[in-house]
């Protein structure tokens, strides 16, 4: 069987991939006496007296919402609430496999940043988290903060986050490779969606400070004529200091490091030829990088990272989420602020140990099952720290219990 | 342990009462790439090309969603939304137990019917129907009718319908039993809320027509000058034909059947000995029904239901919801009309066989394990037959597909 052929079998044979799993099994009087009624009302009473409870006595503690409107679904584009399902559904499954988190997905039909809002706000009560996935830039970027504001559990949208952090996490250990600081590096990000945005942001906070962004215009600086919007009104601001204009041929020179999250082929081998010697390439167009790894490396390029599980240092959301929702759900945490996305960042970057660091190895693998337990950990701890966490647990605990909850390295 | 203390350590040992289940599990990069990145990409491009196929390859076809705004919980009233949890989650365990229907709570923080509906219509992508749980009346019944109208998944009030449901079974044997015919009975019901308008509706749709319906102000009739709302002029207006007015114990005179939905002692041995001989009583009211059942055995009825399980004809909703959403989301039904309702009453009361008819034994009890199956294959076809089922499947299929699915008869 082709690929197509049996990831279409398995969604089908299955009916989906999720189902409802159920703690305690309800199969006679006694049984029901507890689960329902008569039982069933004392935790409501507990919970309508000690509101708090509810992360006690119901599955809100464990269960993040995995929300999309489908109008930025992986490569597929705009392609609607009902066939995002099948990748919200994967989210979930990842989720639980990898740290032990309930998730449900809730696809929404309506690309309305106000009815998304209130929908999601309406939802609340039910769960500990929302991690928003697949909603096209620039909506998702208002939907976020407005939900940030408004809603007291943590809210993150992985398309953003979730690879500015392992993206990061590599540039760290590429820097170390290649002998850099983020203080003197020049970095030319190339697409200005909701993963390059988030990335420049994370950069910024990391200190580097020579960023220019690309759009397909080109070169995103104050004052462009054309092509402008809020969102890039701000990235104009906070980059490109020096209001460089231009094509992304004419704004890479002499850049340390490219930032791919654009279209296939967008970098070339002349392109690479005049950045600064032993450049660093996060090619990460999906199921095309920007430029293929072996044309970079022919070109100079020292470390080469994309999307792809089929070369050396993949990109992955993976290694973030799970553990960033792990964290946060673990210490009750009501955001998911700056210090806890840095936390989980160091984190990954951590588990590769001076001695393994190579320049096919700059990010753990995907299944590497020492990441989601570290990045729970450390997103704890930041958030206990930073104050935004309802409960103290002991960071060494919360690793242990990732591992235990993961099945990632359990064997088939 | 109490049943208190042993409720509340069943809900806390397990931090509420569901999980994500994984029909797939994702350990290795083939399982990744098969559940997620790329392979799921074949299923989102089937369902974007063939809308229908996302009840082949997603959750949809099987999820119901469990919907509360935590306005009338149990017998606690209004107790809020993440108060209600408990209770949703409980109802999904019971969906799951007994017919293998995926269900998921989820509790809304609003008491606005605009916004109820508004959330729920957003969420269809997800959902293959809609169980409406614990909403007050009369907000319960605009919500319903508008989600019926304005959803293409079959929406369902539980607290309305599957009451009406098991009640109606129960009085068909009840009248076998007495020798009466639903043409010439005359029924007193008491308590205007939800379940009791529903069970009127479905009376007279099975030929009652002698209905009085009493509230806390006693019978409701067209022009009483005070305490009516929209829902009971409609009431009014088609029950009670001669406007009689008066206190329960002036309407309860010569009543065949009693149907309570009230208040604990609300109908004492006097009323029932003004009764028609051989009266039937359906006193409903949880925990302590309107009167207790050797009092009013004492008092000359023949046939007593209630809603506990410590006494004869316990009428339980579990003998109805989870075998209709089984058989609705089986054939893929847009709606759950009447004739849907009708199939579920006389499935259930036809499970009673006339040899073991007697006055104890009027109603299935909760755990036999023919019910759901009986009624999931009625329901099924009886959407076939009314055509609003999207898919045609033989019924004594979707029979012993239930059997399999539930737990409920195998075993401890």
């Amino acid at each position: 069987m082709s690929i197509r052929e049996e990831a279409l079998h398995m969604h089908k044979v299955n009916q989906g991939k999720l189902s409802t799993g159920i703690k305690t099994e309800v199969k006679n009087a006694k049984d029901l006496s507890l689960a329902y009624s008569p039982g069933v009302a004392e935790p409501c009473k507990e919970i309508y007296e000690k509101p708090e409870t509810v992360y006690d006595y119901t599955i809100k503690g464990n269960t993040v919402a995995v929300v999309s409107d489908g109008t930025a679904v992986l490569g597929l584009g705009n392609i609607g609430p009902e066939a995002a399902m099948p990748v919200m559904e994967g989210k979930a499954v990842l989720f639980k496999s990898f740290a032990g988190v309930d998730a449900f997905p809730i696809c929404l039909n309506t690309n309305d940043i106000d009815k998304i809002v209130e929908a999601v706000k309406l939802m609340e009560p039910t769960f500990g988290g929302i991690n928003l996935e697949d909603i096209a830039a620039p909506n998702c970027f208002e939907i976020e903060e407005r939900l940030k504001k408004e809603a007291n559990i943590p809210v993150f949208h992985d398309d953003q986050h979730g690879t500015a952090i392992v993206t990061v996490a590599g540039l760290i250990n590429a820097l170390k490779l290649t002998g850099r600081q983020m203080t003197d590096i020049k970095v030319v990000a190339n697409g200005a969606g909701a993963a390059g945005i988030a990335i420049i942001k994370l950069l910024i906070s990391y200190g580097v400070k020579n960023i220019i962004m690309c759009d397909s215009r080109g070169a995103i600086y104050e004052g462009r004529p054309e092509g402008m919007n809020p969102v890039k009104e701000k990235v104009a601001k906070h980059t490109n200091r020096n209001c460089e204009s231009g094509t992304l041929e004419d704004i890479i020179k002499e850049a340390d490091v490219f930032i791919g999250v654009s279209v296939a082929g967008a970098l070339t081998k002349e392109m690479v030829q005049t950045m600064n010697p032993d450049p660093i390439i996060f090619a990460m167009a999906n199921p095309m990088p920007e430029i293929m790894p072996d044309e970079a490396k022919a070109a100079g390029a020292k470390v080469i990272g994309t999307g792809r599980s089929d070369f050396a240092n993949q990109v992955n959301n993976v290694l973030a989420f799970p553990g960033i929702f792990r964290g946060a759900l673990d210490v009750r945490a009501t955001h998911i602020n700056e210090k806890m996305k840095q936390a989980a960042v160091e984190a990954i970057a951590g588990l590769v140990s001076e001695a393994e660091l190579n320049v096919d190895y700059v990010i753990p693998g995907p299944f590497d099952p020492r990441v989601a337990p570290a990045v729970a950990a450390a997103v704890a701890k930041a958030a206990m720290e930073t104050g935004v966490a309802r409960l103290k647990i002991d960071p060494e605990e919360i690793r242990e219990r990732t591992m235990q909850l993961s099945v990632i390295g359990k064997g088939e």
